[in-house]
């Protein structure tokens, strides 16, 4: 079973992935919990060329193609063979995060972003835990934050608001896949849904 | 007017591409010679990324992305740049290369290509030289050089038969701005022929 969290920053999705894993494992699932851009040996290094440097360093359209290419190594390298081996995949963000990010940024580029998922990467996750938070509460979390990796998070409140109601649409429109969560609860509260949710769908399988 | 060099490793492309920057810039033309994988500060980033490192270090298919966003790079900040002020951009290599070296490495692949460019890329040069060697001599040439970029160099004389075959068909296929060179000759006498084909093209237009 293929498990993605996706949310705007700061609203607690990686936090959260780390939990299910931690709370499957503890029920003696065998899971990997990776993330997106990377989670290969490869796609890490094409992680720093795209989260590194000032905003403008890559258009959009090359974004696309480089957060893409790492997705197929991801693919390749970490996430299939994992799921061929019988074992749960939790990522932290994937291809959603590029419909949003990208595909939104500029109003034309949603369909680009599709068609070369469809070209190149084809797979959707069976289940997403979307983390969903306030703008402005994820935007305070997210530049409390230190780091290098700081291309997306400049963007501002507009834009993360642009972002959250883009990912509620893309929940609507995929609601067989999709798991809507109130991230402004503590932790505890959120970890106790997301997991309740993974283990119905787990046993649905 | 966008004109490129293709050919196997060792056919003497990069030498003819700089003579003819050379002879046009002395003819008083305003010239800009560039390269494919890169010929732009990010593109040359993703150059080191496809050529530095062990073979399989990339599928074909995250190969094909990396090379398509160092284009799409090197397109938007350099050559479009180049061409919009009225300059003459030669390049050593473009997208053909991408269509013989990783679409033939698989013979799936070669379609993939194609909508990718289609998609991402969307133009073709004005003119492209094919400079044309027999494949033992050109792998001799390429074996001869030192360095690090070594990860299509070792493939061998069976490929580079491939290679000049799948070169040569792509020329006949688009016979209009393909022009097939002999390049077993000095490089004197290539380079003069090519100079008087390229002044003829851009007499032409």
């Amino acid at each position: 079973m293929f498990i993605t969290f996706e949310g705007i920053d700061g609203s607690g999705k990686s936090t959260q992935a780390r939990r299910l894993a931690e709370a499957l494992r503890g029920l003696g699932q065998d899971v990997v919990l990776t993330r997106e851009p990377g989670g290969s040996p490869g796609a890490e290094e094409i992680r720093r060329l795209v989260l590194e440097g000032p905003p403008d360093r890559w258009s959009a359209e090359t974004e696309i193609l480089l957060f893409t290419a790492a997705r197929r190594d991801h693919m390749e390298r970490t996430i299939l063979p994992a799921l061929t081996a019988g074992r749960i995949v939790i990522s932290d963000r994937f291809a959603d995060s590029t419909r949003m990010y990208q595909g939104l940024s500029r109003g034309d580029l949603r369909a680009t972003v599709d068609r070369l998922h469809d070209l190149m990467i084809g797979r959707e996750p069976d289940l997403t835990f979307l983390i969903d938070i306030d703008p402005a509460t994820g935007l305070a979390r997210a530049k409390g934050r230190n780091g290098h990796e700081e291309r997306f998070e400049d963007m501002g409140l507009d834009m993360q608001r642009r972002m959250r109601a883009g990912f509620l649409a893309l929940a609507r429109e995929n609601a067989s896949r999709f798991r809507v969560i109130d991230g402004a609860r503590a932790p505890d509260e959120v970890a106790a849904e997301v997991l309740t949710l993974a283990r119905a769908a787990l046993l649905s399988r």
